[in-house]
């Protein structure tokens, strides 16, 4: 599938309103600059919307996070999502999830819904409670500023990116079976576990596609599973991680379970999920490089995740990607410890496109050629350990010494 | 177990020899300054000693390491162990094997002993073939400069050394039952997966008791368990970890099974190797500073092992530890993603001493306090779930600038 939407935004799919403000969270941390101050969003759809959503699996989970998974499994369709950034409403005790519960009941005060609808999200700081006076306090101005224009998805964006540098939004048009066309819309922030604390990776889907929730979550955990699941920035899992997806059918198409519509539609959510995927590692924190880590030819889907999971997640390979060290040796060794089975002596890999290791050891690849190819900025590694089938795939990106820098610094 | 004893050194206990020489490796790779030039080591006993050993579990072992697993295994009695750094003799064919056989065999020849009775180890890039004829070229002078001095051992630890900043040895002396004393020495070199590419942990420990193999092995696998197997620095396993013990019984004194003295020695054996444990987790690549991750009160053995594993392994809480940063957040949330079965609502974290959370909340200490407290360089942090009765212990450092930088420069 082709994008070819020149601009993207969460508002993109009929009959849903965003909006970003500043409510002053960030500012009690003494950031300053327009754009880096807002930090409360809302998303909003016009009719109730069927809602699925894949969680992180950390045992920690935020007050927020902890509310709305339980108002999805409840069952009701849902109409808006606020997410604050900069405080992780998480580990704070049994006032996290009361001010989770006052802020949905805020929001659907305004919107004229009940709080069962609203979901709820935060992503910043842990163990320090969520100033909801000042969440509550900008509701008003929070669900006035809802808007379908481009600028308001834009600084809803905005409103949830932490360390992020750039915005990562995406869309797609499909035309149905029918004839019809609808629209998906998505947007993420960074999976960096973030400075000052914790990132979390948050993204949301629109459609105006009408999907039943039986199909819609299988979709998304159909999605999911190759692309946010194989994105490591750090190796390490917040407790607030969320990925939803709304569906209003305002577009008045319908999606039926074991159609060749929802097929497409299936596809079209991978496909963006992997292009935001893409865009997160790329954004990792103080990342230089982007880093594609391939396996082929295990002999089972665990030892193909296992090998691509450590050689992703392995610091060596990182600080080597980020020195453009050609070193196939750590990658081989991160394989090697993965706890996957192979024949070492079976293994090839390719850095970059050359092939620098064949049956276990060193090709005659000439170094000068490998130290020029492992200057680009998207590195691949290739491992092909010859023994079966199976393949997988994880995006990462380099460890630097920004890495370093932002992660070490104080939480102020 | 104290350790009274000022200076350690391998030779200490009676009847073994050990020297350190400068056989050109380092220098194709361009190093400068005497010490910095030894690459090449041996610890020679003057009578067939009793061997065990324990190696890395990483599938991709070195070459070097792969015929020493094989000589110990079909246990013979050991004479001598050559080791040579700057290159790990691993992922280069079968001529990786032949070159490992060679320089036994000329070992062999200048001691006047079988090549069955010398091990081989070496630590370094992988993936480039071993220039074994400039080692085969310095062993009639390496084998000429054995001695029992102090300066000697001290040379030969040198020349196993790699980015290792000190040199790491240990000694004790115990007297058992019947009066007699015996001595126990280790040397070792760190366990940063090194510049310019595999940085092995290779440990070295000598006895003049005497010990039966079925014994003595035991005693490592238990010396180890807790000690180098609890040692991270950057989570990466190299292709050549490797701990062997050598027992010469020249003291005339013999360690019986199921007697006290063993129980004596095994102490010892453990004592020794946390304390080169510490000195390894404390030379890190780029460490600031030391990290002891303890976790307390786990349901079983298993939850503890994931718990520590997971805290020390975590980039966030080593970057964290690096900027002093009382980020107990990040703490809890690498607990979480560990695997470990426990309630978060029960889980208390101390760091650096201060209760920094209680039942999986905040406490209200000073950030101040923390912020002071984490400016030592020794820092503890102590995660207790109040689940069980299970511990386990861990030691780490920080990731540094330093730390990419050391990893992320070329291998030359």
């Amino acid at each position: 599938m082709e994008n070819e939407i020149t601009e993207s935004y969460i508002t993109m799919p009929a009959g849903f309103k965003a909006a970003g403000v500043a409510c002053g969270l960030k500012t009690d941390h003494g950031n300053s600059g327009p754009m880096d101050l807002l930090d409360l969003n809302m998303v909003q759809s016009d009719v109730p919307a069927t809602v699925a959503g894949v969680y992180t699996k950390n045992l920690i989970k935020g007050h927020s996070l902890q509310r709305t998974i339980r108002v999805i499994d409840a069952g009701a369709k849902i109409r808006a999502l606020v997410v604050n950034s900069k405080n992780a409403n998480a580990c704070v005790g049994p006032k996290g999830y009361q001010d989770a519960v006052a802020i949905a009941e805020a929001a659907a005060k305004e919107l004229g819904c009940s709080p069962d609808e609203v979901l709820t999200a935060s992503t910043g700081t842990i163990g320090i409670r969520l100033n909801e006076e000042k969440v509550m306090a900008a509701m008003p101005k929070l669900v006035s500023s809802l808007s379908t224009d481009a600028a308001s998805a834009h600084a809803a964006e905005k409103a949830m990116m932490t360390t992020d540098t750039v915005p990562k939004e995406v869309s797609a048009k499909l035309t149905l079976s029918g004839g019809k066309e609808i629209t998906i819309a998505g947007m993420a922030k960074g999976s960096g576990m973030i400075c000052p604390n914790l990132g979390t990776m948050i993204v949301v889907f629109t459609t105006d596609a009408a999907i039943s929730k039986e199909i819609l979550q299988p979709a998304l955990n159909k999605a999911v599973a190759h692309t946010f699941n194989r994105v490591s920035v750090d190796g390490d899992t917040s407790c607030c991680d969320m990925v939803v997806v709304f569906a209003n059918g305002v577009s008045g198409a319908s999606i039926e379970a074991g159609s060749e519509d929802l097929a497409l539609f299936e596809e079209a959510l991978t496909s963006l999920s992997l292009d935001l995927s893409r865009m997160i590692a790329n954004d990792g924190e103080g990342a230089s490089k982007f880093i594609e880590v391939v396996c082929r030819g295990a002999k089972t889907a665990e030892d193909a995740q296992l090998i691509v999971t450590a050689v992703a997640k392995s610091p060596l390979v990182k600080t080597a990607v980020f020195g453009e060290d050609a070193n196939w040796g750590r990658i081989i060794t991160a394989a090697g410890y993965s706890g996957a089975d192979f024949d070492p002596e079976k293994v090839d890999i390719r850095l970059a496109g050359l092939l620098v290791c064949k049956n276990g050891q060193a090709t005659d690849y000439s170094e000068d050629e490998a130290s020029e190819l492992v200057k680009q900025h998207d590195i691949k590694i290739e491992i092909d350990i010859n023994q079966g089938d199976f393949e997988d795939r994880m995006f990462s990106c380099d460890f630097s010494y920004d890495y370093v820098k932002i992660n070490g610094s104080y939480r102020t």
